[in-house]
């Protein structure tokens, strides 16, 4: 797990950073520029052809909405990490048949497994500047609602064009602090396949206790196929469809990875807050995450005592265990190293000499000092509303906030097409279809209700509440535990919504059957719907004033670090990014030990408990005791390696990413970072940072010796 | 936790061992041999000191039954690891006043609370030689039951003749496998208080999460008072009874202890296996532990079930759950490592020796021939006794086993004073009366149904049963899970003996009145009591031929391992031993790591979560974020030291002993040994072997500047 898209912040986040060493998720056309210190750094194949998203080896790099992957046969293969295919495992096991625990191998083609819904297979075939066409002259005057209104009617626009070429999905991206737009164009292949997973006892070896953790040994790999209608083009899944042939694939390292060697990744990571302002970073962790790690602890336990002994409801709930905890464990993470170290004055430092900076020069001044000052009072408005809206979110049960955007589907649908709200668009429908009949494999009713009735009681407690929320679910504050259990259970009894046939048939229905439905939870949607847009219409009227003032705090200090001669490069924006570095340990790495660069499959015998996160397949231990290595060990450790570090600058997003050599070929798979450097989001540490890979050498010998997939080995060109 | 006695092996064990570097614990009398490799390690102290019990440093270090520790003050102050304390902690707690939780400090000598029923310091004054008087010509002509009641009779008797001088308490203890004999009499010092114990926090800061591991950041030290009456003896406890003023103290370590430098350990470890027979080896790894790690497996989840949300019942059972849970993870680092290595294949290749070479000599062969050849086939009678009484040991519930012990007393008393068994004697009444007290502290009824259940559910799917305990419990293999629950849920309703005033007046009571008693407890007992009887008469006749035979082959070992001209000393058996070794890190350590000699209090930052098992005190993080030293840094590490490893041979027993330096002084506590060594108990690995210590400048800097102990450290003689 782990270096999934975790949450996503706001959306404004697109600033300059400063270029230390192996620091930067650079933009590929920007590689050019970086030829020396990649050359330095050991890259031996010429940097032009990785400027090139359409060239060998960025061309085989996918996204998974979410995750990284890349193709690794001309026949469309896929390999991202084992925890980028869980919702698929998951979404494709049974109490009796348990992909999760087992693992799985298609014995061929016609084996292999549909993915959960609405997984997709996103290649990058464009990426245009469409700064000019965003941001014009008119929008420039606009401010609050109608700026965010005009901004929207605009990517909307670029994106209902790019679309026309069917079987693409357009996105309109912002860079540097809403300065630079971007529309990127992507082939969206929606047939994916499940080909391969190991056990989990290898896929997620560690478990919890280990991740984000080093020494580790996690074989954090699986496989998808990427399958087209008989045209090529993108089609919905269909038995005749075929395996997509992909103009590019990776290669596999044919020289062994060595400590200090060259490696390089690329990926779409998901987002970074490098250069946020005193007052967000103050929020987001005396504020945010604080309470984050509070109320996810919360619902851990609370999933846990609802679901023991449910084996259905623990796989339902398997996905939403893996991300929460996950989440917790990385944002705790964040706290110790904010709480150990110094962000925040170092941050009010520099904010003060750019501040210093601004008004020492009344051209400066002008320009920036207004936007400067009251972007921090629109912070503070919107930080009260933030944490208003995520109280709401606990309280709020699943199935009432999907009907809710069901009802606002419906509203949608009776607009022309081209006033219709972002995701509730024609384009979408696919989308919401398979969001719809997926819930149904994620959803506890039982851990549903007591997830909102523990944090009704606290919210009920808050000096602040939603009175039409509250109303919505029939109850008040005078309420004691017996009197909201009983309204909840009579809520959660008089809807039919658990029902995936019920669902899909809303999917379908017109505003008017909504308005005279009985169904409890539509009837509590209907209720709140008026509520719904105010708020809404306030969040984009802060969202317009802040994003505003937003763009010109982050031109100044864009300017001001252009002043210094520092070298620039965006925040994360789930865009695909080349990231450099070495294959190194850490000396020393955390208080009492050392780490090296790389672990080995001794490691996962001394680590076997034959039971819970510590449990690899007797298969597996019986090979290694037999030193079955089939040409995999590394000639310098006498054994395979499992995982390696590397200082390569990640983060959520990049899991699956493939890590490439100096010949761009692939050595390895990117999925963690390392517990004290999660706060790298934030804060990097040039020293410090290390990024957890899979060693590819591990994934061949597991599937060669282990799990016999010699079908997908051939087809990868291995022996 | 963690190097407290963890279960005590076959009373028989007791055999040489080869020694290697830092192998080895020693008898304080051998000492003298070992200057040359002392002095080499960096003794600096003479050793003829050391070789004497009633001398410093020796004279201060005391057992605790179980742990070790060692007096600090001349008013009788003891310090031992937290975990140690754990029990009395538990004693004095409950849900409104948690001292397991915020830890405990007594303004005054009038404020330290009296330790747990039981809790003893035991100052070892003298041991004797009686070998002679136990192995007598005419107990070597005996064999089965009459040997090993005559080897009782003449212990006892050395005991009842030692114990003559009130105030002590005596023991006869076997070496080398029996062939020799030691009677230790030791001052048993009975009113114990507990007068300082950091919070959990710090005490058990890392949980069983890092039970076993490194790196390590566990401030496992407690503060114990012995006090006498004021004649100066040892006395129950009364108000007016006065510290002990023992003839040594330790003192505090005056110069820095760093990387390199000479340690050595004083204290009682309780037992190693190192010579074990194959076959002895075979069954504790490949049967004994892996049934053991599967059923603590299943005690821990259901006593975490049973008391959830009770957090009465949660603190009674937290004594057990944390000894099961140190056991367990101990356990199965032994199976990790035996399946990692050869271990059997070894001990088969060294025996196979020892056979050809007693085969080798008409002399050897007529001399060791037979036993060699006899014990094989007793110890597999042996074992299958051991698997029958430990699923029986299992399925009976903790009052009727209670009421069994309880109504063998009552059997004992009516016996004339010199032929009453061991532990039953007039010298026990005390004992007996705080087991049958502190049982009330550590017992829920709840909990103790459902592991019966649990495990009668599985023991009724063996071949073999045991009618007459079944019939007692009034179940039968044809029950279905409800019957068993309703047939438990009578025999559990039927009893007052949860009832401490109950069992005590039980205590007093005579035969006859438990055979018309309609307690049910009490009437399972009696009807038990004949098998009971005949199943000890088996056992002790099994280990009457045992042990006469096994004498000889652990002999004929002695004199092979003579012959090749080794160093030799006794597996340990609770008596005061002696190890030497160094300060020192391990590189490699594990797979992916290498370990440094310390940890210091930025690792206690870097861990900290805010809550669990890694929850430090707001005040100590203050105090670290501070840098407020207080002169507790150590120059070199620029930081306060926490832990430390050193290459001490040591293990269950050894907790709480002290560590000192070159010149005798404290430098620390060992506490725990690391998972992928516990095997050392077996198999001692010279290289890897590490001991895990609290650096004592952790502690004092904690009592001084975040507990305020100022009492404490000037009574021992620190600023």
């Amino acid at each position: 797990m782990k270096w999934r898209v975790l949450s996503v912040g706001l959306p404004l986040a697109a600033v300059l950073g400063s270029a230390a060493a192996h620091e930067g998720m650079w933009l590929p056309d920007q590689l050019p520029k970086l030829a020396a210190p990649m050359k330095a750094a050991g890259l031996q194949m010429p940097v032009g052809p990785l400027s090139d998203l359409l060239a060998h080896p960025l061309g085989a790099v996918v996204s998974l909405d979410g995750c990284s992957a890349s193709f690794v046969s001309p026949k469309g293969l896929v390999v991202t990490n084992h925890h980028c295919v869980y919702g698929s495992l998951q979404y494709n096991s049974s109490p009796q048949r348990d992909l999760l625990k087992h693992g799985f191998l298609a014995a061929e083609l016609k084996d292999e497994l549909p993915a959960a819904p609405g997984t997709r297979v996103l290649v990058t075939v464009a990426q245009t500047d469409v700064t000019a066409r965003v941001l014009d002259a008119q929008l420039q005057q606009l401010d609050g609602q109608a700026r965010t209104q005009a901004l929207e009617k605009r990517t909307q626009q670029l994106v209902r064009e790019c679309e026309q070429d069917s079987g693409h999905r357009c996105t309109v991206k912002a860079y540097y602090g809403g300065s630079l737009y971007r529309l990127i164009k992507q082939l969206e292949i929606r047939d994916v396949r499940v080909v391969h997973a190991p056990a989990q006892g290898v896929g997620l070896f560690g478990g919890d206790t280990d991740n984000w953790m080093w020494p580790r040994h996690t074989g954090d790999y699986s496989f998808y196929r990427a399958y087209v209608g008989p045209d090529g083009k993108p089609a919905d899944y269909a038995a005749n469809n075929q395996p997509y042939q992909p103009k590019h694939h990776l290669q596999m390292a044919t020289t062994p990875l060595r400590e200090g060697d060259f490696v390089m990744v690329a990926g779409y990571p998901g987002s970074t807050d490098r250069y946020r302002l005193p007052r967000e970073v103050a929020y987001a962790f005396e504020e945010q995450k604080p309470r984050d790690v509070a109320q996810m602890g919360d619902i851990l336990a609370i999933i846990k005592a609802s679901t023991a002994g449910r084996r259905d409801a623990e796989i339902r709930m398997a996905n939403t265990v893996a991300g929460v905890a996950n989440y917790y464990k990385n944002t705790q993470g964040q706290l110790a190293s904010y709480e150990g170290g110094d962000l925040l004055q170092r941050r009010e430092a520099s904010h003060a000499k750019l501040l210093a900076w601004v008004q020492a020069d009344p051209a400066r001044r002008a320009r920036w000092g207004a936007a400067l000052q009251e972007v921090d009072e629109l912070l503070a408005q919107r930080q009260a509303l933030q944490t208003d809206l995520r109280w709401q979110d606990q309280i709020e049960p699943t199935l009432l906030g999907h009907a809710a955007e069901l009802l606002h589907l419906a509203h949608e649908r009776t607009k022309p097409a081209d006033q219709r709200e972002s995701g509730y668009q024609a384009r979408d429908e696919g989308d919401w279809r398979e969001a719809v009949t997926s819930l149904g494999k994620r959803y506890d009713a039982d851990t549903d209700r007591a997830l909102v009735l523990h944090f009704l009681q606290q919210y009920l407690k808050r000096d602040k509440t939603n009175a039409a929320l509250l109303g919505a679910l029939g109850v008040n504050a005078q309420m004691d535990e017996a009197a909201l259990q009983q309204a909840l259970t009579a809520l959660y009894a008089g809807t039919q919504l658990q029902d995936d046939a019920q669902r899909l048939a809303w999917l379908e229905r017109p505003v008017a059957e909504f308005e005279r439905s009985s169904d409890s939870m539509v009837r509590a949607a209907v209720a709140l719907r008026q509520h719904r847009l105010q708020q809404q219409a306030l969040q984009r009227d802060l969202q317009g004033r802040l994003g505003k003032r937003y763009v010109r705090v982050m031109e100044a200090l864009r300017a001001y670090r252009a002043a210094a001669g520092e070298e620039i490069y965006p925040d994360a924006n789930s865009s695909l990014r080349v990231a450099f570095g070495k294959v190194s340990g850490r000396k020393p790495a955390v208080d009492g030990s050392d780490w090296h660069a790389f672990t080995t499959v001794q490691g996962i015998v001394a680590k076997h408990r034959g039971e819970g996160e510590f449990d690899a397949p007797a298969a597996q231990l019986a090979a290694i005791k037999a030193r079955n290595w089939d040409g995999y060990a590394d000639a310098k450790l006498g054994t395979v390696p499992v995982n390696f570090l590397a200082t390569l600058d990640t983060t959520g997003g990049n899991s699956g990413s493939p890590v490439l050599n100096a010949q761009g070929q692939l050595v390895g798979l990117l999925f963690d970072g390392t517990l004290d450097t999660v706060i790298s989001d934030w804060d990097f540490d040039d020293k410090r940072n290390r990024s957890i890979c899979l060693d590819a050498r591990y994934m061949l010998w597991q599937m060669k010796v282990v799990d016999k997939a010699q079908r997908l080995l051939q087809e990868m060109g291995v022996r």
